[in-house]
């Protein structure tokens, strides 16, 4: 079983619809709280050697992307910390580190647990609360489609780190620290719950959630390679690398832009979202006309 | 540091109070929800060679506890699978596992998440609700303290499980069964919200958890060892192999009986409760006059 038919059997067991969403939204009294979770592990979602600063601030923000993506605004996180022997030291680093991020996201630790483990984990449960909760279902033939800023930054910032390099350009640590420390726009939350018909957080490569927002609403989606948005950076490291901009960028992971959309006959107020195709009747993905295929990001299949 | 070492030095970097409860109340609303978190780690929860059709009930068990100690009951899980390569197949039997608690508790997953891993692991996230919080830090001199049933009996299972016997005697399966598969009873959830001044769940041992309550409420309980409830099979356990009934009890853990204190003068309408001891000025456990120290359990410190 691959990835997806593992989440379709587990749909299957427990005869829940919602599940496969960024969030669960749940209503209580008058409020709609949406709930969701993420894992960092070593070995899986980032290596032992890679700085650690920064581990506890990504691990809130990759939940806060999922809680933002789907309209809402991050409220409480629990922690599940995954701690080998001998680091205790470390329990120190990522709280402060997670503190930071909660106070920039507005959220609070409000518990959590600690086990002994052989790899390091921070596995995150995050609640948060929207006025009108944004799943990946609702996308509509007609709607346009919006990214909320460059991708690939992640995966050129892993890569990277792969390297090991004794000294890195400028350019290169502006893309590292997109990946180890990326930063979501609250501000995104609100606007896609007054706006947008379906959202997804890009946290596999676009490829592969732009495939499952499609997938989920039953709608095609035909983008334009040219109207992607790429950073300076990304531009500078495919050219120093040798790597195709476009391809490179479909499979980055970790980005944690919001892909969404919208009616197109609202007026687009911000100018920081970037138009890169448009809904219609029938399935699949359809880039400059030519079908892409659902491939994800596997963060060490290749390492 | 030791683990409550650690907590508090948690508590003193985000700066909230109610970290080291069972679960953490969340005022939404005209509701009280209840958010806690626990797992099953492999290597540290159990090992690879136990049984594994009960994981998933396990898992939604040990996470119900913290909830019904509150005065709660279990309504929203979010399921964080640790999977190891090559264990694709496990996903159903978890699963299943975990439907079949969910069912039992009135609870359902809601989502979830789940990522490769070296070990097997199962992190749970629930959300329960109460009418009203009961946490460790109200209980009262003149209290008295009941426990909700024996204890020791999941300690025993698990020390059985390690002997890798070829055959077991009924009582001993009972003793597996009672570590494999505990069950909370619902009920007690709402019998504490209406009652109890303050409660723990048994999960790390009764005279850690106890140490843990008095601590937590700055008061001194005096407990009796005549008081303390056991089961046959676990006397027919201690006999067999030769250790002391108070003393392995003690400091068996994940028995998930509830500990709780309420006001002495409260008729004690239901024979399901034991009263062990009382609540008096002062700090400290005794039993039997004897100070006790606070020795948690340790799931795999000796194996």
């Amino acid at each position: 079983m691959n990835e997806f038919e593992v989440i379709e059997k587990i749909k299957q067991i427990v005869g829940n619809k919602i599940i496969g969403d960024d969030a669960a939204p749940l209503r209580v009294g008058n409020k709609i709280l949406l709930a969701t979770n993420d894992i960092l592990l070593e070995g899986q979602h980032f290596l032992d050697y890679f700085p650690q600063e920064f581990l506890g601030w990504k691990a809130i923000t990759v939940n806060a992307s999922d809680i933002v993506a789907s309209g809402g605004q991050p409220k409480y996180v629990l922690v599940s910390l995954l701690l080998p022997k001998n680091k205790t030291t470390l329990v120190e680093k990522i709280y402060r580190s997670i503190k930071k991020a909660c106070q920039y996201y507005g959220c609070r630790v409000i518990g959590g647990n600690i086990s002994r483990s052989g790899k390091l984990g921070i596995d995150i449960f995050m609640i948060g609360e929207t006025k009108r909760f944004v799943g990946r279902r609702q996308a509509k033939p007609g709607n346009s489609v919006y990214l909320t800023g460059p991708i690939g930054d992640s995966r050129a910032g892993l890569e990277l780190l792969f390297m090991k390099k004794k000294a890195y350009e400028n350019f290169e640590k502006i893309l590292i620290e997109k990946h180890l420390r990326p930063v979501i726009d609250l501000k995104l939350g609100q606007y896609i719950s007054n706006h947008s018909s379906a959202s997804i957080d890009i946290s596999d490569g676009l490829s592969s959630d732009i495939y499952q927002l499609a997938k989920s609403s039953r709608i095609k989606i035909k983008i334009k390679s040219e109207k992607i948005p790429f950073s300076k950076e990304l531009k500078l490291f495919c050219k120093k690398y040798d790597h195709n901009l476009v391809d490179f960028s479909l499979k980055g992971g970790e980005d944690y832009r919001i892909l969404f959309t919208q009616n197109d006959k609202l007026q687009m107020t911000d100018d920081k979202f970037f138009y890169i195709g448009k809904v219609v009747k029938g399935s699949g993905v359809f880039l400059d006309e030519k079908k892409i295929k659902n491939k994800s990001f596997d963060h060490f299949s290749s390492s």
